[in-house]
């Protein structure tokens, strides 16, 4: 690891440890050529690859059930120009299965303390009761056909009052959170490892957390429901940051003529391996000028993947655009087709930038 | 008010009372003419207009610093076909000023009971020192220029260890609360009023909410601080929702040839004076086809002012977008642009759903 430090491979993710991030990270990064650091928000690795104390970070981008992670997207609209060189080298797909980690009914019993009356009268009832609630949310006018959970509890968990976990979280875990755990309080905490920590701290036992089941194992937690999320194949997409000096010394050096000058035509040719991603912010007051923008990418026949919107931070509804197509951007000069339309974009919008070209992953 | 509720005039916003939802619905209907009633949530708001049981619908939708309401968003993609009448009527702008809300230190001295003894002594060593802290958040790595709050606490808030507040509050107070509760631990609950309501309940005293002013006023509270939203001219944008039967017929009289022909006429020359809000989904297998379906907008002069996406629901990384763009639709077969941009976007794109044209409202 020393070895790896010393040779400045350092991998900052968002932590803490068994996050879902951290897994991201062991996925692309896991052998001993990288030293693997824990950030404590995604702020911290945009900064850390900005100055370069790290070489590569990793943080979290796009969630298949629950979209885009605006903290993320608003680190590279970049209102206070903190991160002017951090790009996109490299994507990253990780199956997302929640579990519900706590303890179970029983060992909660056990560990209660005198003082905790109401909860321990509470694990009592538990215990006398059959081993799992319902699993039938209640019809009501909002939802006639509520969605059944996917999978039922492993054990009982009438006595979970609190659950923690990262804001993301609820949302993919809708049906058997409002089948099983209504009535339960929902805590807001930075990260779905950090709820973990937080429930092995809590003696009582009425605390429950939804996250990994690594964060159960490194927690000591027991398992109570494994696979809670609503859409089976839930993924989330990660992207690995670099500095834009870094990664461009490599696009130019690929696309020198007569050395690497074929196998960029071929790459040409195969826009639909690679992606890249765009911002950009037009002039309010002129109209058209969103469409005029779009319509750049549509002339190059760019296919664009994705768009996402967010305030600009600048001054009140304005925008920042983000726009995710096929294909990439190669060494300044190149004449490839993202590069032609970068140019032209140039022209039309008030500001622009390229913040990355990368190889596609597979989604699953 | 029950002569409005036979007449059908019921608004349904989301609730609970003294919420900027509320205040944004008396701005409109504030008047004798229409019963208002507070929903739990924004689902509820769309069940009880498609519904019928309220004619009329107040939902946040965007906000100036923080984006859009995704719960929303969510819900007029409409993935489980709950909502399929549901239609913008108009648009609402309401300034935003957020106070920090609580129990004074010495008042909370005075009301603490003998058993919270950390949390008196803590009050205790407040009242020893100066009546603020300093608001000036530390330069870190991340931050080396942190933003300065706009606004310097009224009272001592060094007492303050727990922080409740609707999540998108924070996104839009990140400079006063990093300055001047960046120790305090935040809980995220369901709106900003309710958060109110949780301190009110809090007899030690050491709890805030981030809420409005007349939230702090229905709950006996003391404003701590007051506008500490970092953005001057933050304000969040409601729409009015209604089913589209009801709007539908009043487009259709309008546009009657001979009775009101020359002012729809009149009307298409003025599209800078309405909006429409469109959602759409593409064949993802095909590409290019989000580029060809913005162009058809700018085919049709359509000036494009916001584009979102969110996950359709339908399966793991298939999206729904939404335009929101100036001019309105008209009675069918009316033959305004934006009927016909509707019409020939019908042919590229694999569904697609008008939600509604309105008047647009000043921003401020």
């Amino acid at each position: 690891m020393d070895t790896a430090r010393e040779k400045g491979n350092v991998v900052a993710f968002l932590g803490p440890k068994a996050s879902y991030t951290h897994q991201a990270t062991l996925q692309k990064f896991g052998d001993q050529n990288f030293h693997i650091v824990p950030m404590t928000s995604i702020d911290d690795v945009f900064a850390a690859v900005q100055a370069g104390s790290a070489t590569h970070g990793v943080v979290p981008f796009e969630n298949s059930s629950n979209g885009p992670v605006l903290f993320t997207l608003d680190l590279f609209a970049d209102a206070d120009k903190r991160h002017p060189d951090i790009v996109v080298e490299a994507e990253i797909y990780l199956p997302v299965h929640h579990c519900l980690v706590g303890q179970r009914a029983a060992k909660a019993l056990h560990t209660a303390k005198a003082t905790d009356a109401p909860s321990l009268s509470q694990v009592r009832e538990d215990l006398d009761t059959s081993p799992v609630v319902s699993g039938a949310a209640t019809p009501t006018q909002t939802a006639p056909q509520p969605a059944r959970p996917r999978v039922q509890p492993l054990h009982s968990i009438k006595h979970i009052q609190h659950v923690h976990s990262h804001p993301q979280a609820w949302g993919q875990c809708k049906a058997f959170l409002t089948a099983y755990l209504k009535q339960a309080e929902k805590h807001d905490v930075s990260s779905t490892s950090r709820a973990a920590e937080i429930v092995a701290t809590d003696s009582t036992g009425v605390s429950a957390a939804v996250s990994s089941k690594l964060a159960a194992e490194l927690n000591g937690l027991d398992v109570l429901a494994e696979g809670i999320e609503d859409t089976q194949g839930n993924s989330t997409r990660f992207f690995v940051l670099r500095r834009r000096q870094d990664v461009e010394g490599h696009v130019n050096a690929s696309s020198t003529e007569g050395v690497n000058g074929p196998v960029a035509n071929a790459h040409d040719d195969q826009a639909q391996l690679f992606k890249s991603l765009i911002s950009f912010t037009v002039d309010h007051a002129e109209p058209g000028a969103l469409a005029d923008s779009l319509a750049v990418f549509k002339k190059h026949g760019l296919n664009l993947t994705s768009i996402n919107t967010r305030p600009s931070g600048a001054r009140p509804w304005n925008y920042v655009f983000f726009v995710e197509l096929m294909g990439r951007k190669r060494g300044d000069g190149d004449g490839g087709k993202v590069n032609v339309a970068l140019d032209e974009l140039g022209r039309v919008v008030k500001t622009y930038r390229w913040l990355g070209s990368w190889e596609k992953m597979t989604k699953d």
